[in-house]
């Protein structure tokens, strides 16, 4: 049985991330993946979206600099024959400030002849906000 | 060919949301649902876990209080036997303010003999925040 693409891109995207190689990404990525990480672009320029494999390697080596990846658990995973949606809770320490975080992510993807054509991430972007910033925001209670 | 259970689900908690009509939603839950819909719980008491389907049917009610649902996209799905995952856009309204916003949800569902045992919902919450606001919040720029 062939290994699911999903297990090849999540080391290719782990070696990039904490080891700063992008080899293997090259090799999972097509040449048009259409990517896209909802959140705010204002504090976090490697929100949005991205278009075709040069862009997306860009990003990610723009990310490998920005944090150390500590773990994740896959807290829910389906697989498709070509496609894969991901429940992930990543522990991770920004560089700037030092202080561990913890961010939770739903990831879709789509794979073509074992490279990624299509990533969808869902952040929970209040979260890691007040995370990162250190403190909370107040908000008012609505509901 | 049967329907999946995500169909069922989906219809019932439109119908629980739009017309306040609960029942069908209490037979696609599971007596022990487990549920989390991940968010600051301090603008909206209806983020964060709820367990047993009293207390799911109660949390939708309420929800459906909130807002008006206009309509959704859904912009990527996998379905497995008793699984699902989504990634949807909402349209709709919050009663409140009356002002339409629109947001991005990722929900991975398990099913068993047709109803839902788990639910996690991750939601673009900084957004969500920003326009149920009706204001950026300001940011600094990190990256």
């Amino acid at each position: 049985m062939t290994e699911h693409s999903l297990w090849r891109f999540s080391r290719a995207i782990h070696r990039a991330l904490n080891e700063r190689q992008t080899d293997q990404l090259e090799s999972v990525l097509d040449d048009n993946v259409d990517w896209a990480i909802y959140g705010p672009i204002d504090m976090f320029a490697f929100f949005g979206a991205r278009r075709g494999k040069r862009a997306v390697i860009d990003i990610v080596r723009e990310i490998s600099g920005l944090l150390q990846l500590h773990r994740f658990d896959r807290e829910s995973i389906m697989l498709g024959e070509d496609s894969a949606a991901s429940l992930m809770r990543f522990s991770l320490t920004p560089a700037k400030s030092g202080h561990p975080i913890s961010v939770r992510i739903a990831i879709f993807a789509q794979f073509k002849s074992g490279r990624l054509t299509n990533l969808r991430a869902v952040v929970d972007t209040f979260d890691l906000v007040e995370q990162v910033l250190g403190r909370q925001i107040h908000l008012p209670q609505i509901a």
